[in-house]
């Protein structure tokens, strides 16, 4: 019987199965950042096992909320940074070299086909986009890879989820997972790793396999996954060209993880993407989605363009595209905030940052911020804000304010008209 | 016999005098910000008397918590926003078009020579720089501007400053107004208004004008003021050249604030700037100054450029000069905030963005943040900062850190070599 690609990363990194239903597993990389990894490092100081299992595989990030913003901000990047020292992590970024860690770990290459990854992080499945097996952790998980480098997980079961079909000019990876969200339900994709395949994926550049993926957490799935393939293997290519030959050999050496022809699914699911319209939340739960035209008309208060799903180069390249020329609606709050200091050079030097701040938006440094409502640009009750996050959980961007999530295009869009808009007739 | 300026400015705006020793005056112009002003606004609210006295002399801003950090701060911009909209208040300056008060509201061309000027804020002194009488006041005070457009002084006294000789290369007006204090301690100027003149005044711009004035709270008095000249005409002059033949005709006009040559003062001191080398505060109180090379040597961990003393154009220029081709220090962390949209647009279009990016600085959007320890940069316990700031209160930029005020020469060179250097030997 074939395997799929969640099986053969397991099996290539098992390190014990206590039980049919677990496997313990040798993690390739542990993923840290400021708010959960704290917790770990102080609790091993406290019992005297302060030590790393290998430095070089620890990725450490201050990118929740950064710059500090009160003195418990400031002692958590102080631990992360004292512990970095301590143990020689030669790969932690602090302020001023720190961006989203969902979108700077990878754009760092550190992130490869066939790896095993955990972080104390919800929205660690982004890195499934690159045929790698991604789950966010608890603190006690992080603490014992952080440790023995080593994690226990279910015996894996996959779904997959076959994309078919032409998106619509101004339809994205976005709206595509928000719609599979809502089918899928929240629950839908419990104790699963979502493998994503078809055509769909095949056509989509490495920012779009992330934005999709990020979200398989709120489909309740423990990773989402896209097999690697030629457009991993250019987007890697500066990180690995001295393993391989040349990049079809790279192709080749990556097909090994592809999931296998008779391999079992819990379920497979197909979806044409060709009718699907511009998607956007409503209410508190992401798999409360709508078409774009049943919620036009929706008042916002406030824009926010970034976070792990949807802050890299790509989307602000997309928000620039409508943006150019316009402003701001009046009495509408525009924050955009480049994902990493990569991003930000980038849309420096293409004029981006200009056309942000030309159009009113306030333009921020690399943060996570206030996609968890936890630092610049917290809602405050009764406000509305677009955005292009992750969650629309209730009080997730400020206590008693709406987040309506939505792609760049769409959430743009908002900005410049002040309500919820379709953004087709933009493009 | 003669007036000072402060005593012509005085008797053109009275309202009322009580007894000799107090003065009630009509006001100019009253700023307000989002962490003062929302007392006073929901105080009004709850009195019945949800009233401005003259929406086109309130000026408001959402600066020290910019974006929302947490649902206070947020509520704190939405009382502003919400007052702003009910009274019309035009020169409302939400985020994206927001930045630091007395930096912000100069460049407007709000502040005019002979003005009587009031905030809920310290730092309200800056604005004497155009020869204007501009003090902070309390939330009672600020309550009954807003309401009735006057505020109670006492009759001013006067002390004189006379600073003539050269600047050396490197020294700047931050070290001239440090070095000032140092002289007149913190209570130096307790009750009175600072007049700063002679040669070196009339060759400083109006940049250097603001980092004087701004600090001389920090010695205890109500007001610096400079005498408004031609340089202040010109930096004014796109607002009020409608109002003159030519600029000429606006330094005649100006010339009627200036001080009387028989004038009265409490003091008057003479100061020789040629010998002054860079200053940089110890210790926690503005008036404990050393000449830079008494410090040198100490070890620095975060660097911080910005805020109403020094987070202007000419201050950005003056630390990219430094920074241009060298990167931070290992382990030094920086983080630089230009004051305004404005400013941040001119460092765009100068390429001062890409030099503070390129040496690894934490570029952020205009905010007030770390200086007074609110947000955007809060020192953990035990940690140093080199700022351009104005105060190095104990916990000012965050509990159990410690500021070291200096010149952004100063701070700049300390990014570089990660431990406070005299910056002359860098220019």
């Amino acid at each position: 019987m074939g395997k799929t690609i969640a099986e053969k990363i397991f099996d290539a990194h098992l390190r014990d199965k206590p039980s049919p239903d677990n496997m313990v597993l040798n993690l390739d990389a542990v993923l840290c950042h400021e708010i959960t990894t704290p917790i770990a490092i102080m609790d091993l100081v406290e019992k005297g096992m302060d030590q790393v299992f290998d430095n070089t595989k620890i990725k450490a990030v201050i990118d929740h909320v950064t710059p500090a913003k009160d003195s418990k901000t400031a002692l958590q990047g102080k631990i992360m940074r004292d512990w970095a020292k301590r143990h020689a992590i030669k790969d932690f970024f602090d302020i001023g070299a720190n961006g989203v860690c969902h979108a700077l770990f990878p754009e760092k290459g550190f992130i490869r086909p066939g790896y095993t990854v955990i972080m104390g992080d919800s929205h660690t499945c982004t890195h499934g986009a690159f045929g790698a097996f991604a789950a966010g952790v608890g603190t006690t998980d992080l603490e014992v890879g952080i440790y023995k480098g080593v994690c226990s997980f279910r015996t894996p079961k996959s779904l997959k989820i076959e994309l078919s079909g032409e998106l619509q000019h101004g339809v994205t990876a976005k709206d595509v997972i928000l719609a599979v969200i809502k089918r899928l339900t929240v629950n839908g994709g419990t104790d699963k790793i979502i493998e994503f395949v078809g055509p769909v994926i095949d056509a989509f550049n490495m920012a779009e396999r992330m934005t999709l993926c990020n979200m398989a957490i709120e489909a309740g799935a423990t990773c989402g996954i896209c097999l690697p393939d030629l457009v991993t293997a250019e987007y890697l290519w500066e990180f690995i060209k001295d393993d391989y030959s040349d990049i079809a050999a790279a192709v080749a050496d990556f097909s090994k993880w592809h999931s296998d022809s008779d391999a079992l699914y819990v379920e497979e699911i197909k979806i044409d993407v060709s009718p699907l319209t511009p998607q956007v939340t409503f209410d508190f739960k992401p798999d409360q989605v709508k078409d774009i035209t049943d919620m036009a008309g929706t008042k916002v208060d406030q824009i926010y363009i970034g976070s792990c799903t949807n802050g890299r180069i790509e989307d602000l390249r997309a928000a620039a595209s409508i943006l150019k020329g316009r402003t701001l609606a009046t009495g509408v709050r525009g924050i955009v905030t480049p994902a990493t200091p990569k991003i930000y050079s980038m849309a420096l030097e293409e004029g981006i940052i200009k056309i942000f701040m030309d159009a009113g938006f306030c333009v921020l440094n690399p943060t996570c911020g206030a996609c968890l409502g936890m630092s610049s640009g917290v809602l405050a009750e009764g406000e509305v804000c677009a955005s292009t996050t992750n969650r629309n959980f209730n009080g997730r961007m400020g206590k008693g304010g709406m987040v309506h999530l939505m792609s760049p295009y769409s959430a743009t869009v908002g900005a410049v008209t002040g309500t919820i808009t379709d953004p087709r007739q933009f493009l």
